[in-house]
């Protein structure tokens, strides 16, 4: 992985800087922001970190993670966007702008930024910025280990996911050397529910019926008030059924204002991208969705039927 | 970690070994066995697999499952035990053995073997299978990555337990660029669960009551009856509760013939392993159990003041 030597010669020649993370933020787009900024201050400069929203309690582990301001202060900074590509999921889009550098993974649509770092191979941002804060001539502390570990570990499930290779092993064995701790950013990660969260995916997994290896659970808005749980609180549970090794699309259905948003997981050669397009929506081929206005038994009727005539195609 | 000379020279001496993993086996045990079996034959000797017991299904995926047996035929062969520092353990007790090896990272009670290489800070058997293969000069498979990835992920909780550190993560992604794929070997590992014992986790989940931060659940015979779960099954189902962040302490009942087995799971500085030496039971500080033949009303009462003043004494 090159760093581009553009991006490098901006940090190194601007004196602040505007670091900002995406909207409804995460572990990498976080983590890799807080590290940068470490980075950074610690090479004399200012940065002021932005997110849109607030920072998830989830996150509160994160060292630096206070600093982080939804008030825009932008004022002739050069901005710097994390783990995002555009200034819209940056949420920065009615801001004039100096000047712009991107640092991220994802596929881009829009040719957003002055300078742009785009590794869409990279398993995360949080490596992307390990290797920037290397160029940069600056020692990984502890709380910087902390926060790339954690980007990395959130964006590949804990070395879980299809993108965990060994570059991503041995970045993250460098940041426990570093003095990131791998059990208890584990725990923070994955121990951190609240009682109410918990009571629902269980509300959750009573409704769980399965045809033809197609899992499908729901969520009402009667059983969220119930719990006094969020909506929010519902992300990862369509995971759950996935562990059954027979299940080839895990659905998971929630109750919206007009009707109610699918969330559909596969396994393998199954693309539920195809299937959610069908009903105008989007995403990747093990993981997508889509809203619709129609009752919950039609839903889950309309979504088999097009399963039973995808799974067919792809047969 | 340093391999001893006495046990190389053995491996490079012999022509042929029984290789013997431990009852009730694990992927550290298996892998590591299979992954030590596939460098012998590699080296041009013969090695026999034993298991006591059958090799669970869920590690069918293993390259060479196959090959262990569960008859004994030790017949004058020099025995190499993985995993394990005891004939009792290993399931050859009624044996007479020309000479034995032990390659383990279990603290030992007993001192049994000629050959002792026990290293009880290595997190998993497979990293000190990984660096003896290493030592005995023979490439690493990617048939044996397989086999020794899995083993270290299996006892690490794939780098969320303890005793993950930088090491750990280093071999593995020795083994990653060896032909090991850290998705599929977790997808067989954590999405392998049957229909049966996924609807057992949920009557399971079913009876949660949470009493000052202390998580129960439990599972009696006609739960297990009605869902044609195996007790097997309920392995891990103590961990689901420790999700919540305010959790201490989860104990999960189990129903058997004469009364109840009581796992307990907790949380930092909370040592169950007090609590469940008072019931004449044993484990670890966050891992401990005990059996006991009261009513289930009568155990959790018990356990509740146990803890209750057990707590008081850790505070």
């Amino acid at each position: 992985m090159t760093v581009p030597g553009e991006l490098i010669a901006l940090l190194k020649r601007e004196n602040a800087f505007f670091i900002a993370t995406h909207i409804n933020p995460d572990g990498d787009t976080l983590g890799s922001a807080l590290a940068l900024s470490s980075a950074l201050e610690s090479m004399g400069k200012k940065t002021i970190l932005y997110n849109r929203e607030h920072v998830p309690e989830l996150y509160f582990f994160l060292p630096g993670h206070e600093r982080i301001v939804d008030s825009l202060s932008v004022k002739g900074l050069p901005v710097v966007l994390l783990d995002c590509n555009d200034d819209e999921r940056a949420g920065i889009d009615n801001v004039s702008m100096t000047y712009s550098a991107v640092i991220d993974h994802h596929e881009t649509v829009r040719d957003f930024g002055d300078v742009r770092w785009i590794e869409p191979r990279a398993a995360a941002t949080g490596i992307m910025v390990y290797y920037l804060i290397k160029e940069l001539g600056v020692g990984i502390t502890a709380d910087m280990a902390i926060n790339l570990y954690t980007a990395i570990a959130v964006d590949t499930g804990t070395f879980r996911y299809s993108n965990t290779d060994a570059e991503v092993l041995r970045v993250s064995a460098e940041l426990v050397d570093a003095g990131a701790d791998p059990a208890s950013i584990a725990a923070q990660i994955y121990e951190a529910w609240s009682e109410r969260r918990f009571r629902l995916l269980i509300k959750v997994l009573n409704t769980l019926e399965i045809i033809n290896q197609i899992a499908i659970t729901y969520v009402t808005k009667e059983m969220l008030a119930e719990t006094g749980a969020s909506p929010e609180d519902t992300e990862h549970f369509s995971n759950f059924p996935r562990m059954m090794n027979h299940i080839k699309v895990s659905a998971f259905f929630r109750e919206i204002e007009d009707g109610w948003k699918v969330s559909l997981r596969s396994r393998g050669e199954v693309d539920v991208a195809k299937i959610a397009e069908g009903f105008k929506g989007g995403g990747h081929r093990n993981a997508a969705g889509y809203k619709t206005r129609a009752g919950l038994e039609t839903v889950k009727a309309r979504l088999l039927d097009a399963l039973a005539r995808g799974t067919a195609r792809f047969a």
